[in-house]
């Protein structure tokens, strides 16, 4: 698992169950990600409308917000290949424990929502690395890899912009806080496979 | 108007009033019509969460997004050429108007906001039609006319969902009432230069 060293925000590396829940569930986690891509890009669009003001925010965002949307049409584009149908999916808990740490007042909610946003794209991305790595349809893992690039940009930009609208000493102490909740969210396997279980 | 006439769906063409406004506020319909392009996205993503199981509707709106996005940036980078900051701008009536007109319950919910999408990117190609034919600017009213094709087909699309999910004359009889709805609310000029004032 090579790829987790290089993915410096995350406390811990995924567990080897993980990846053996999801490589039996190839199909549902197909199905999860398209979820996922559409989340993300709402996501990027919701802060785009809190914040319309912050240009540098904005721009960047719009960006990412189109290349989500993008990964979510060639994700749908696997889906149909497989004839799997789009369908709703219950989320796992890491969603919503990691929205619950976002405090509340300005510019705390800012600087949460960056660095939550960071968070889930840094695991998104040592996650699809890995299913690039060890899925076993070579052509569903070069699928993963090929959106592996965009995945480490997104969590990047994230953390710039973090570093861009706060303070660097205060940016630093919340990702160290948060980082700790997200791997501990994560320490135990949610029974469903889902990219976030 | 050459334009007008040819926008089937819409009951009442826009006033010279409007257009008069609008000209000589170009820097604020700028600024408008940014949040416009956004909050367009943000509608089109919102139906997608609603409805994530509708094969064709989110195939559908996940273009129009994205196209929006693009649209988004473009109007954005005139706003820097013109050096007009991102901001917050109030916006007219005619959004939340339109919006109280949609029922609560399905099916009723989906035909409105589906047709609600309709008829406010039919009057935006309609308006934007007049900025590209009468803006005294060349370079700008060219960039109006660039857009008008992709309007006039996000509408059409709005339009082809709402007889793809809901019965034919249901689709006629609401529209019949919403485009009414929607002509009164623009009867009366809104004093500030708006896309939709």
């Amino acid at each position: 698992m090579s790829i987790v060293a290089k993915i410096k925000i995350l406390k811990q590396p995924t567990d080897s169950s993980w990846l053996k829940l999801a490589i039996a569930n190839l199909d549902t986690i197909l199905l999860d990600h398209s979820h996922c891509e559409r989340k993300a890009a709402g996501v990027a669009i919701n802060m785009m409308f809190r914040y319309p003001s912050f240009h540098k925010l904005v721009r960047q965002l719009t960006a990412i917000a189109k290349e989500e949307l993008e990964h979510f049409e060639q994700v749908n584009q696997w889906l149909d290949r497989r004839g799997i149908a789009l369908a709703p999916l219950n989320s796992p808990p890491y969603g919503a424990k990691l929205k619950a740490q976002i405090r509340h007042q300005e510019p705390d909610r800012l600087l949460d929502c960056l660095l939550v946003s960071a968070l889930i794209e840094a695991r998104s991305h040592e996650r699809l690395g890995l299913l690039g790595e060890y899925c076993p349809e070579p052509d569903l893992a070069k699928f993963y890899r090929s959106l592996m690039a965009s995945e480490a940009r997104h969590y990047g930009i994230y953390w710039l912009l973090a570093n861009e609208y706060c303070e660097t000493n205060a940016v630093q102490q919340r990702l160290d806080e948060l980082s700790s909740v997200e791997s501990e969210i994560l320490a135990n396997l949610y029974p469903e496979p889902r990219i976030h279980s």
